[in-house]
């Protein structure tokens, strides 16, 4: 059985599971510092055409959390979305870590643009005011669109125009790259980004993150940050071997294109199903959807997805699709939607 | 020449100087340990009709962050207005101390009420959520208007209905009491305030503010948590000596009087103006108003006060009035608007 | 090649690799609400023979920091050894992520007793001082040695009387356990220990550890506290699968005994060398002993470990065996300091 | 009657409230941005001899850890005496507030040398350890004795030369320029000290710190710093004044020499009774004995001193003399102590 609630569901690509017992082979330095870990890094250097610098850490929050301490100070803010995963999923990790501030703007298609943002410049200068300094956004966003390297750019140019720096949350960012049909290098690099949390957890990793960080005079302290932030693992091997398999034949182009496809599959079954609303046309491998509250309970009974309950979202669902949902499997939701439609 | 750009531009009452140079005789016990703040507390206490838990402190970031830290843990969070002090005008002070968030909610007529604050609730009991704990107002609101009695209550019931605590801003709370014509009592105590900042600074005081608390399971905690976040001064006599003059013969009313009626001079003097838009009716000493920017621009060479000029604001004017404004200081502001009015 | 560096530079346990093999199958509920967690739970509380609450993290630092952040507050302080991990080789994160002190004491053989801490509580009640609420010692301590159960019993009576917690670095517990030839159940349960650290990766596992906690009340906040703290992972089925694993036919012991019989080996082989000054008789898998600098130099052209360069330590070695420590190894070891001081 | 319990127990000096009555003219622009902070800041400006950065702020912690706050990232670590008031009396405010460590070291006569501190730097590099980046001292020591330039200028430089900076806590900073008849620029300025907190309150000031940073480049982060660590006032001239008041005719000269000299007159008196044990000889106006418990009981009847309590303490009483401590209270207690000791 799959599940449709996020891609943190689905298990390990086998592949990552046979690279974990490839490098299971006797003693190594531990807390990075062996040879696992220095091929690692220069494979994602690789990715990214450059020198960034790479540190592993735990998950996805420890890479927000730790690459965004690095670069902001604690009277200083960061501005994002207000539907961003370091505003809204953390439990409020990120101010208790850095002791500075989240100053959210209200998004539009799970995006930010200098335009949403330029009214929280009056605050520079002024020590009442937690001083803007990064700007963080998510790649795929949180609504399951992708910023374009148009727009990257641009935000990219307003940052360092005004002093500030460009983050971003990377959960989902082979599914963008995958999307838009580009390079890491394209998207991250040379478009201007300053600190990327590179996930790999919801494309067929069991666990990890990597912080790339393309600001070299803050990423020397990202090692002690790390250690700080309870982000360093002893056995780091084990991380580091993930992401060299995810990079051998483009292992996290194949797993995000399945999930993409699979999602594309999904929209085109049920986008001109009258009662549905879709909220934004998916670009990567998650949807938001709105559906009757009968036929969510009625889903629910066969497949495993998550209805949102908040007030003004009841009736909303997210589905999203994992490196391994099968063709079948989203021809039976999508069946099963139908059905529901024609009763 | 007097400002209206806020009431602590203003200087020190001569009853509380004079409190002073009273208490200032010999030796003392340091760190609140002696008659003078004993003597302070017992008044606060009979203002409010109750045994509650008084801590003096040094300023009002202080007391709402302070008196904040004893009734929230890291992971939860205290729900305010998008406006309110806490969240706009102290550098994330709440959030590097606490280590807790600030769910912010859009204010109307700078109130908030349960229905503006219920989707919140969602998150009780999901890890991902920081855990809604305190609902946390200002009275005066930051728009100068005051909460009523019955709105106090209906919010301190849903609070404490949701296993939430109400705190509340008193930055300018003698301004409010006056301006409802009940008592400290009928206001904090009666309606259900779990805890206060007591201010004093904006109403005639030199500094220092004090926490009241009415939730004495966590009352235990103000004097450690008052050391631990820097606020807690070896000669406290001279803050309870304050407090102590401004319950003397009703200080605290006498002052918050007449920067109430000097803003209502100030308001009957120009909201008929057709050019000037009043944006709440002041209910206290704090007036915003939009103008006409030439306007603005001609007062601010004889008279001081602040023209906001964060995006959207522009043209907006901040006007508070003091305990030491005078009714011919009003007077020449209101013949001064009134004589652009007619060019 | 081995190393005697640490027991973290040890590869997984085959059976470790298995289980994780094993659970790699379907897709399930992320963050720990899945069978396989729920089972590792179960099987941790049998282990301890009562309902013990079971919060699994990502690393050791996150199990002492996220496990000491539900039973301290800012304001307290933690009693430890000036030698415990948390003082001296986290990176701060204790002080961090708490807010709270370490309130270091002297240790004897990397112990600390009663009579050492007792001096600490005369700060109970003054503002001016951390209140000390945690005593935090480590099993195996860091200088290899083992509480007895009578000890523990007596330490966790102190706190207790006291009004403290006891608070336990099990990072090493396995290997103190089978050193004492006890149960977790009558070293951790029965001598009234409040919350441990139940350390893994040292023993054989890849990555994660787990909190448990013996004191209820506070327990519930450590789902809030792990995910404020960046140590809850998606995939948690892989963490709580190797828990499994470890306590499968007593594979913790296995291990453990492998590793301290690899000890005693190497111990009994060095110890009457009279050039070498063993700094405690080692009761597990770890072993301090002082050499002449040549021969330290000589002995790291073939064999890894950790010399200590700090001040005053010079000429320290730190020597770790491993559950896959093999007895040639061992005896290589041992024959190759023999030969040196034959020299 | 007067304490000898500390010189925070005297009330205000005549001088200084007369500079606050004749600064409560008029209104001022808040939160430092008057006239009146701007002649302070150029008196302290002229005493130090260089354009230092001066930093109003409300209290001994305050400025400790607010000065601290800017030149110490939260993985770095504070080099001090385990006596220093930072470490032992601020109840862990410096831990909460900068998330960073302090690094103790055993004094010798309340002072600390490189020698003593050297073995802290073999940590630098190590992320598994907090990273040592200030040195910080008291001047006057916890134990009452001051440091010589020569010293001063030592541990300036062994800090310069390994990356550190050198911070001095001058609480007592006045006793200790009168103690060695220098100036502040020669004790300061010239040693190479890079931020001070310079002290007011126990030389007869009501209330106020100064932060003074040498070190430019964090400077400019005191302003933020001071608003989001709860220590700016808006009335913020009553501050500024009292410095004013404190340079003018040197009056700090004047109240530490009264101080100090009764502290002389208090040590000659007592020095040669063979019961007592004088811990340090005092070179301002502190002073630590070890008295019959006997003698303690009996002055305690006529005279407050704080008799310390600390397990290995007991016996030992700390005497303070203040700006305001008469010959005559001095004798009164010398003929008391001597009449004991004649028993």
């Amino acid at each position: 059985m799959k599940m449709f609630k996020s891609d943190n569901t689905a298990s390990v690509h086998p592949l990552i599971m046979a690279k974990l017992a490839e490098v299971n082979i006797g003693h190594a330095d531990p807390y990075g510092y062996d040879p696992v870990c220095l091929e690692g890094e220069k494979k994602i250097q690789a990715l990214f055409g450059t020198d960034c610098f790479v540190s592993y850490v735990l998950n996805g929050t420890g890479a927000n959390v730790i690459g965004l301490s690095t670069i902001v100070k604690p009277f200083q803010g960061v501005i994002c979305a207000d539907t961003s995963h370091i505003n809204e999923d953390e439990c409020g990790a990120f101010e208790r870590y850095t002791g500075a501030k989240l100053l959210t703007v209200p998004h539009k298609n799970g995006k930010i643009t200098p335009d949403m943002i330029r009214h929280h410049l009056h605050a520079l200068g002024n020590e009442h005011h937690s001083q803007p300094k990064v700007i963080s956004i998510s790649q795929l966003t949180e609504w399951g669109t992708a910023y374009t390297l148009e727009e990257l750019k641009t935000l990219a140019d307003f940052a360092h125009e005004n002093g500030l720096l460009l983050h971003v949350d990377g959960a989902r960012i082979a599914n963008a790259v995958e999307s838009l049909r580009v390079t890491f290098k394209e998207m991250i690099t040379d478009t201007g980004v300053d600190v990327l949390s590179f996930g790999g957890a919801k494309n067929g990793m069991m666990y990890g993150e990597a912080i790339v960080s393309f600001h070299q005079s803050s990423a020397v302290d990202l090692k002690y940050s790390r250690k700080q932030g309870m982000q360093l693992m002893s056995k780091m091997r084990y991380i580091a071997a993930q992401y060299s398999a995810m990079l051998e034949d483009d292992l996290w182009q194949t797993n995000a294109a399945n999930a993409n496809a699979r999602m594309a599959q999904l929209y085109r079954g049920i986008k001109d199903i009258s009662a549905i609303k879709v909220v934004e046309i998916p670009e990567g491998n998650m949807l938001f959807v709105k559906l009757p509250l009968s036929w969510i309970k009625s889903l629910l009974k066969t497949h495993y997805f998550y209805p949102m309950t908040e007030e003004g979202s009841v009736g909303m669902v997210r589905l999203v699709t994992s490196f391994d949902t099968k063709e079948g499997e989203v021809a039976q939701l999508v069946a099963d939607v139908l059905t529901l439609s024609k009763q």
